[in-house]
């Protein structure tokens, strides 16, 4: 039986095997993207795994028979995947765009600018020179003219990865200190010239071997040069203007999507027009609306988590699936263009933070930070590769480069900064240390049934924290209202701990409010850092902020529901 | 030149055609959408209308050239597409699921057992015997055998559209009363049923014309009760368990988000594979998932706002792109399907309530809100035409009996019950009764300054008005801290008034927090009319819980801005 859509033309067995496709890409996108963040690394790596484990490489190898069922090579579930997977990479690039505030390189003016030149010309020009000096050796496609392929190279070592420096450095507490501002203006403008300059690379490849180019390559370039003028001028003031009305005259946020996605989706096939892949024209539209103060965010997040989750770790993974990883990896290549990447642009950014008379150290974590590569270098060598660009070789060893500076990265700050990574209250309670049925009647024994939980891991004796503790709840109350209290204290200890009971009466921890406490959370910080203590509160009011997550830490019945509470917390927005 | 991804083999001309294509069916079905809904009428009514401008029966009527390179009937854009909507209309079905919370069923008991299967049987029977009485004059397909289009008859009858109802309820201040719980319960059991019993009809149809099956008729009915068993029971159970695990461990909102996607696109390629189409077993997965209650409303709530903005229109719009609605229409078999659907409905669910004890009144009400048929009927009717059931002139009529049926809802449920639409304090602002920078310095002036902006539709002297107003203040200062205010006062008026001002240096209107209001929003209510004056008060609130909103209120520089403001706030969540 074959439901055909209106639109369709696809077999149901076209079907099984696109939905059986995206389904399998999906769920071990995420699930290998988890287990690569409990080990600390970035969840792309994960993903980019998932693929190579689905692809070729592993399945095509061992199964190949299992491979070409859930994931043919030609025919309408072929097609209809890829059509997913341009879309997907397309709304990947609009929330990249969405990330990219105009007005905060404006805010940084000189610094940033010196940084991101110095960090882009040095890269670029020793990428470009490389690209001609040894295009075969480095793995030019035969076909392809060496002028693009350098170019591309250039390019390739010059970008940086927005998503992953913002992660960091909110992962450092950084983000919105002044350096961490000037490194993220610094990232924005060498990917904003880096994918322009792309687009004019692409364009020199137009009249390649595949296709029937719709214009010529002046006309390509002539094209996006007016195109990105007008959506970064014109367009980016009318959706500004529009925004307000949109929000005021239609549902929500009904309205905002549909006008983001479509406005997206129509940039895109207007770039993909001109000749210069449909990417280019969703991460301008997507700067464009993102940089309206108008935006809610609110919108940015459902649009963020929606692609972030679901179309980003499907396009991540359908890298390897057409790919053997084993036989295209050259270990000379990449260890060429590893080596290479670290050094130009650490060298790059680094140069460019002294001259701007930043200290030596900082100077070092803006390169390492810029460094980074991350997902966008991954999308911008897979084009190259579709486009004929480069070999098989050259995009494996381009895709573990980016991996390589995006793990670096985040180590590498902390280290030559000395700085830690930020706490969270979510973090640090473990099993052990959580009572879902207090037995005491008073908030003084709260502390101390709470507190014996914790024994083994105190420098005092536990009597002696108790004490401390208790004198501290008699000093002020620490019930914060709404049936939660944090009592708290600080011991000679090296890291900060958690304890979480939960009391089906109540606990008078006389809060302002009145309310009975039915949640007790004891924080034990380190009496030598004071830092750590108002992280923790500070995260701790953040949570409660929450009104759902605070509801669902009340009502939760065990361990797991209770952590489940803690984690299910949106990230405070940075506007 | 091609830029063929991974996964691709789609040329650059097919990408541009489906990019542009997605991007104008979005674009426009929003628009048509939006303007359906300032005229009091589902969205959806706009979005299939957008199809029918951008399909045969005008765009490729009038300029068949340009239909032909956005929309083209073969080829990789002609076969991506349909992937696409095939993806999109899976995630329909799957919040659709979501929405369906089989808890509350059980808790509804008898009453709503009564009137389901009432509404059901009575439906059902009558379009079963129509289509085996009058099946070729009422658009069964030649080829088809007459008992699955008998039994699709009787289904289209019997089918609820959950979401509407909603709508309806929510709009009707009567989505939380007893009466709007037993609809909806009553509601989702027809739904689950008809659903189920339109996978059989699908069964039947296997081994038609089209392709070959992978099961036989026996083995697909069923594969299929043993899955929906599966599902509706330990799977839901597995999932419920898992979920705080995934919420503790995971990702934020990465984890579950993933987790719903992939459930629901290898459940909708096991139904596929099955024989009963994808959309069942997105629908099982959606049930699944949603009923467990550590599943959160803002997961949820992204989820149902993308897909319902951003894939749903794509799809009802994508139905009049290969139809021409001119040519299929006929008055007959249109004017038949809407008077039966509405008399066998409001009929059989009437009689059921009647019959469970209700007031006549009431049993109307549930009859006319359990006879809109909304989406899901289109969705219904669609599968129907793809699988070769229905002619053209059939999948006309019913379109326009889901349309019928759903308009109908709301206007007849408000006459019978003469309940009235809730009001919101962002609906009734305008620019005339908006001040920019209130000149006053005194609470005393503000509300003097704003009341007079009223002035021509109070019901008595401005004056007296004003003093009614700030003797009201004088009692208890309506400051609601965090720099808003609310004066307000009933008068001898029809409906309820609102002015909002904003000052730039605060009004002292004594409230709690001890801040100044900078938004002064002046409330009037009917003298005679208590419920008008409460549920003003609890929008407001609600409003100010949203932090976001509140900001954009609070520092909107122009009447539309601070309109965007109030109309920028997630509704209440009902769980």
């Amino acid at each position: 039986m074959s439901c055909v859509l209106a639109a369709g033309g696809l077999t149901a067995s076209d079907l099984t095997a696109l939905l059986l496709g995206l389904g399998v890409l999906l769920g071990l996108a995420r699930t290998l993207g988890e287990i690569a963040r409990w080990l600390g690394q970035p969840a792309v790596l994960g993903e980019i795994a998932a693929g190579v484990l689905l692809g070729p490489t592993v399945l095509g190898r061992f199964f190949p028979g299992l491979h070409e069922v859930v994931f043919p090579a030609e025919g309408g579930a072929f097609l209809a995947l890829g059509g997913f997977l341009t879309v997907a990479v397309t709304l990947l690039l609009l929330i990249a765009g969405l990330e990219l505030d105009l007005s905060v390189v404006w805010r940084q003016g000189k610094a940033a600018l010196l940084i991101s030149l110095s960090g882009l010309l040095l890269p670029a020009g020793i990428g470009v020179a490389l690209g001609f000096g040894a295009p075969m050796m480095l793995g030019k496609a035969e076909a392809a003219p060496v002028l693009p392929f350098a170019l591309f190279l250039g390019i390739a070592m010059a970008i940086t990865a927005l998503p992953i420096i913002a992660k960091v450095l909110m992962d450092l507490n950084m983000f919105r200190t002044d350096l961490g501002m000037l490194i993220m203006s610094a990232a924005m403008v060498d990917d904003l010239i880096g994918w322009m300059a792309f687009a004019v690379v692409l364009a020199l490849m137009v009249g390649g071997p595949h296709d029937a180019p719709t214009l010529s390559v002046a006309g390509t370039i002539v094209g996006t040069l007016l195109f990105a003028g007008f959506a970064l001028t014109l367009f980016r003031y009318a959706v500004h203007k529009a925004l307000p009305w949109i929000q005021a005259r239609t549902s929500w946020p009904g309205g905002v999507l549909g006008l983001m996605l479509s406005l997206a989706l129509l940039c895109a096939a207007l770039t993909e027009w001109l000749g210069v892949h449909a990417i280019f024209g969703a991460f301008l539209a997507g700067i464009a609306i993102g940089d309206s103060s108008h935006l809610r965010e609110r919108t940015k997040a459902t649009v963020h988590d929606f692609v972030s989750y679901v179309f980003a770790p499907v396009f991540f993974a359908s890298i390897g699936l057409r790919l053997d990883f084993f036989s295209a990896f050259d270990p000379l290549i990449t260890a060429v263009v590893v080596v290479v990447a670290i050094v130009v642009k650490v060298g790059g950014c680094g140069l460019g933070a002294r001259l701007a008379g930043l200290t030596g150290r900082e100077s070092w974590a803006i390169g390492f930070g810029m460094s980074a590569r991350g997902a966008m270098e991954i999308v911008l060598a897979q084009l190259a590769k579709g486009a004929g660009l480069i070999t098989d070789k050259l995009f494996v060893a381009i895709v573990l480069m980016a991996l390589i500076t995006s793990l670096l990265a985040g180590p590498m700050i902390q280290k030559v900064l000395r700085r830690r990574r930020s706490v969270k209250v979510g973090d640090l309670v473990t099993d052990g240390a959580f009572i879902r049925r207090l037995e005491s009647t008073t908030a003084a024994q709260a502390i101390a049934e709470l507190m014996r939980t914790l024994a083994d891991r105190l420098g005092v004796p536990v009597e002696d924290a108790i004490r401390q503790a208790v004198e501290r709840e008699r000093l002020v109350g620490t019930g914060l209202g709404d049936g939660i209290a944090a009592p708290h204290c600080r011991l000679p200890i090296n890291g900060p701990l958690v304890a979480v009971g939960l009391s089906d009466t109540g606990l008078d921890f006389d809060a302002a409010d009145g309310s009975l406490a039915r949640m007790v959370i004891l924080l034990i910080t380190p009496q030598d850092d004071a830092t750590v203590h108002l992280e923790l509160l500070s995260d701790l009011a953040h949570t409660l902020t929450d009104s759902e997550a605070k509801a669902a830490a009340l009502r939760s019945t065990s361990y797991m529901e209770m952590k489940a509470a803690f984690n299910t917390v949106h990230p405070p927005t940075h506007a």
